[in-house]
């Protein structure tokens, strides 16, 4: 899923890709990996941070079983697992850590909607992170997200610097995450999920926004067509991703959670507004793209309108002129002006006239 | 009903057929059998499979009521009964299980929206299967799903092979199937239902971007209209299958099951938020739909109006010809050029150049 | 209202006549029949069906007063009342069963929206039937049900075959009606009506889809214009008849029923489904109604630009010929085609040859 | 407000008005007459009557405050002030009847939306009555009503013949008004009001289906599209007048009532049952509405179409005539035709025949 | 934010401006001023006003800090504070107040949505106020407002006369303010911002009405295409304004406040029916411009409709006259027409007679 496309347009093409579902027909609960197999998921990488008000250490493991946090473990642990293909590995730390199998299932299923399980012992998320890359392109990714006692465990299917700047905020001890617990640490991770939508809906804005303005300024080609198609699948693709969490941040906010350590009910209700003004933002933005398409299907027929009644007025300006011309070519014995010896002059003179005339009158009407 | 039609256009005829309801006038709980009478379905054919954890049995039975699990009967049993059009059969069955008339009634009418109906004893599911059949086609089928304390009875109209793949599940003891007890059966058979509108709602998908590509690249038919009406009817249908489930898996979750031996709340969940995902899946096509008839009604216009265009250039093109060549017949007496040697000559190159300059005019202008 | 119309179209003339409610300023609970006056509805004519398990009774009564079922009567009473077109009879019967004046004003008002009162003695109904009559034809009918310890009477504008078949059933004692009470009854009779409308969406089924069929084949006509908004008028008050039924079965299957003598809940709940499935019917035929109508729209328009076309076609072909022929009427001194003995029969062969060529080419382009 | 405007037309005038609030930056409460100054609202005339059982007495009062109804009062007392243009007057009268500043701010306010306020001794509503005056026409006007213990205020910007009946009610002790207390004399005067909307809704439904027979007859004209969004103003007032009633009359019906002396909740249920069934037709307005203008846009259309399309007929029946005419102004020397003596006659002929041909064709094909 | 743009036209771009958020990556609770840095924004100006019923008092005041009232601080304090590009000077604020740093961010963040927070011992609230400058132009401003025990904290982007009648009000002791506490006074702040948006509405409401007369008087220009869309950002500028606030008032009405000292329900019923009624004229203002567009387009296509109509006729006219001028330039040898000595004369007459004939015909027809 982990795909870097450049621009806008590369959201689009998710649509497409959120389908195939699991093997149809396997037993509930079997772990199938249904990402693409690239060799950089292939092989699970295991970073594991540990951190508290005095300090913190970061490390690799070789393998999530041994990052279970022992009984005298009194830091915060963060484990970070990128890279999904290895379907074993993943279903042995599974067991390691006692999860449902049901949840193995849906850490390995790349095309899970949004969703949050609330466990006795546990939190479970899956999130779907469009988070802007290096080159400026943009990147989607499924995120998941366990929360135990003292421990965050993260899942995702390629190493992608979406946390970066959290792994930064541990690092130089800024704001009060070294200070919190685990479930700071879980608010602090979805916080900076939804963080990131509202670049894309920046983005969005603008090139809609944009559009809209090319639109009514009356030019329209077949590949702005084009475009707002690609644009409307990308709101689609947007609001699935989005909505889900409209949900899931009401249960963190209003359920008693399992580990819960510090109040976090305000950190909640402002991620819940957020998370409401995305989802209103993209709510505009379908309605935008129902106005452009009108305005592009408007457009397109001024356009032709425009250049049959141009066509139209230059074949009704001939028509004076033909019919002077037919008229002199009567084979009447006794047509007086024939006989002028300036008579094709004067012919000629009047077809200018009646010509200018008219053409005179259609850019008073502005017609032309 | 469970007729086999070849590639998805087959779904589009369903929506003509779910309609007429049990003969009005009769009784409440009157049985009825509504589908289409076929040797097939004429004989109801009776499969009995007993299963636990070590080991499984599967039998033939000559009637249902034979099938009643003795009260030592310590297996979980499950009845498969295909054609339903023995009357008499069903009723007696009905009997047997000491089912509410009622339930007899839907378990016959092919034409039950699904439903669900907890008893204090029994469960009764009715479920509608669109299911890809061995030689790609789609097969629509209506399933009545009774669930005892330890008994699953399944009615079928006839034989199908939706379930082939739980049988064998049961048969090579894969997954937690046989270690499980007849509510857990239930489950993975309404599971393995709501996996195969994944099937069908993918191949929408496809169905409908191809259509989209194929129209805003502007080429548009008559038989492309017919397409997208068949793609809109075979949506309704689906969604009039999918929808009720929300609500049915909604009760399977929430409410007291009469024979719930284990936990399956989490799984029922994970079977809601699946339905969920295929709901909004079928959102999304219906407004797909709308929008390739726009693109449809759009592309239609469009190539009329480029005809049109392009046919009103070509006049234009003429119109200064046949000004130069009556102005030339007129009958003036005195007309310099008429008296030229070369002036027909002169006249025709005026002609040519004239339209080449006017053709040249309209390509630079992108309007040819 | 009881009117009998041949057709479908017949539904469309309802909605007009839904209007006219009693008398403004009259004060609340005074009885004005305000149904159309005929001879049929003028006198009411009242029959008395009492029945039990081991037989029945029918007869004829002068008065609705002489039908209150005694202290010692032990059977089911039903008091079928036809023709309301005298209000004082109707005023007297109602004090006589100790109704609340604003129930004897709705069982007059022929316009009365279906609705349910559920008193502490009585559940007084007000439903539509919409049954189709022994012509083929359509009436609509108000149908007023009163639901009594031990009877039931059902109000109706004049004499219909709506009941005929309990009745029947009654007298042949088929079914479970017989054995069971007054609470029963109300059930079947409104199973009856639900019943009814299933005939009336298998109809406009049909027309829909007969009227798509045509117009995906792109012939269209003002008549068809006018059929879809009768068609669209029917489904209108279809809805408006059906939609208040589920409410009111929802009342029947989830309050506490002053009359309850059986457990109703489960008939209740099928009847309820059974509305849903209408309801639900009714919602696709408006979608079908918008969609004829876009139908329609673009056939139209397709049909005038195919002419257009057509028209502009032939105008193109004779561009070229008309070109030639004016070619040839120019008056130069010097103009060898001119002299050649054959020159006209050329220029008649270049004009014939360009013509077909250009036919071919529209050909081939598929625009003619 | 209360403006006679004569016809449909009127009402749509109000949207206009529904405007201007209070002067922005008084403090809450501040009592300001936002309605016409008129001679009429000028000065508040007041009448007095008072009922019950046995008798009635009818008196015009100078002032409000004298109105008060005593201890020993067992009477009902019915206030009716009309004209609201002297502000102290009302204010003090809302200082004897002890009213809350806001309440008298909203009687003053003549574009206050309608509304109920339940407090703890009195029930303040506000409501919209659209009724037909004498003439024909249709007249707007704000009503405010204060039911206290024993008295029914109602405040009206001046004189109007809404409540006239019900005032002929008391006085011929007809229904059941003067033998019930206060509470039930409000419950007459709000049915009076929701009676008086059945007449608008009633006019509404002829004019609009008046309307589409004149546009599915394909004439449509600029006049119409002007009517039309008359219309649509029309039952956008309506539906703001109405649409709070729901609200209002579901409190009365729900919420214990400071001086409930009756069980009126059979009334406030037929009530709530008669609001209902005008919503229900305003939202089917609605419809017709968008449906009237999509008929009238492709009337408009039509009528172009037909046009221009009779036009190319005419155009193209020439074209051959032409063709032929300028074939025989070719200058070839040998040309057989030319020189027969009935060369022209035949070449006449020839052009009627091809007319003729032609005009025979467009018939049979409908496009004349 | 605080722009001040002259008419309507202002509003729409705002909408552009809604966007930009807080810093991604940053901590929550990060406090960083997203508005635009102008020297008026750059200093905190900071004004306390003291009052109570018998007095007042009004200081600048050099820090927020120093306006912590007293133990023995008997008045209610009002503490403006305009200009919050001082990020410090706000932070100190909040630490001297107590407020959590998420308040903090939020009234830096110029792109808040208006939201409300109730903690145990503030409520706080962000608005945005729309309200017409002293030039007539519209100024978009956010507030955020925090109510404690006996002070109210505003904060503006920058100076602006928004509550200017409110510390009239203080000053002259208008109205029932001086004699209330803190809480009262929060009612009257918020009142006064939605005072503001019916002057908003009315202006919209003009705009539109006039756009709709110019309209269906079937004059359309691009410009008014642009018009219409300027609009419809305004109106979905000023929902996003509004909607929120419905939540918000009905919190404020319901919920238990913290520092409650006056009974203020029915102040805040009465403000929640005035948001409710913008609320209701703003989705009147949303079909007003789905109807606006469809006339605008409606209107551009009559008008080119009429165009290359009036100029088919005109071809049509010339059709016969170019038909007879190229009938007598036939070159048979005998047509006797050409040799009368006026048939030249003759022909003219007759092109004369058919063109008036045919002008006739279509004034007639009303064609032209």
């Amino acid at each position: 899923m982990n795909t870097i496309i450049s621009g806008i347009a590369g959201i689009a093409g998710i649509a497409g890709r959120i389908r195939k579902k699991r093997s149809i027909g396997l037993p509930p609960g079997t772990p199938v990996f249904t990402g693409e197999k690239t060799p950089e998921s292939a092989n699970a990488s295991i970073m594991v941070i540990d951190f508290n008000d005095s300090g913190f250490t970061e490390n690799a493991a070789p393998s999530i079983e041994e990052c279970i946090p022992g009984p005298n473990f009194d830091m915060t642990r963060w484990i970070m697992v990128s890279g999904l293909g290895d379907v074993e590995k993943i279903q042995s730390a599974g067991k390691a850590f006692n999860l449902h199998p049901l949840i193995t299932e849906d850490i390995l299923d790349m095309h899970q909607t949004p969703k949050i399980d609330i466990y006795s012992d546990i939190i479970f998320l899956v999130l779907k992170s469009l988070c802007v890359s290096p080159d400026g392109g943009l990147a989607t990714e499924q995120l998941s997200i366990i929360n135990g006692k003292n421990y965050v465990i993260t899942f995702q299917e390629k190493k992608s610097p979406v946390f970066d700047n959290i792994i930064n905020r541990i690092k130089t001890n800024s704001g009060r995450l070294r200070r919190e617990k685990a479930d700071y640490l879980l608010y602090v991770l979805v916080d900076c999920i939804v963080d990131n939508y509202f670049e894309v809906t920046d983005r969005l804005d603008e090139t809609l926004e944009e559009m809209e303005d090319v639109l009514t300024s009356s030019r329209a080609s077949l590949a702005q067509l084009r475009r707002i198609h690609t644009l409307r699948h990308a709101v689609t693709t947007l609001r699935k991703s989005v909505r889900p969490l409209v949900h899931i941040v009401n249960e963190l906010r209003h359920e008693e959670l399992p580990n819960s350590q510090t109040n976090l009910t305000i950190y909640f209700k402002d991620l819940y507004d957020h998370i409401f003004q995305v989802v209103e933002t993209i709510e505009t933005h379908r309605d935008m793209i129902t106005v452009l398409l009108d305005l592009y299907l408007s457009s397109i027929n001024n356009q032709i309108n425009k250049i049959m009644q141009f066509l139209t007025l230059i074949g009704t300006i001939f028509l004076p002129l033909t019919f002077i011309t037919s008229l002199y070519g009567m084979n009447f014995e006794y047509m007086p002006e024939l006989k002028w010896h300036y008579g094709y002059f004067y012919a000629l003179g009047l077809m200018v006239v009646t010509a200018v005339c008219m053409a005179l009158y259609f850019k008073l009407k502005k017609w032309i």
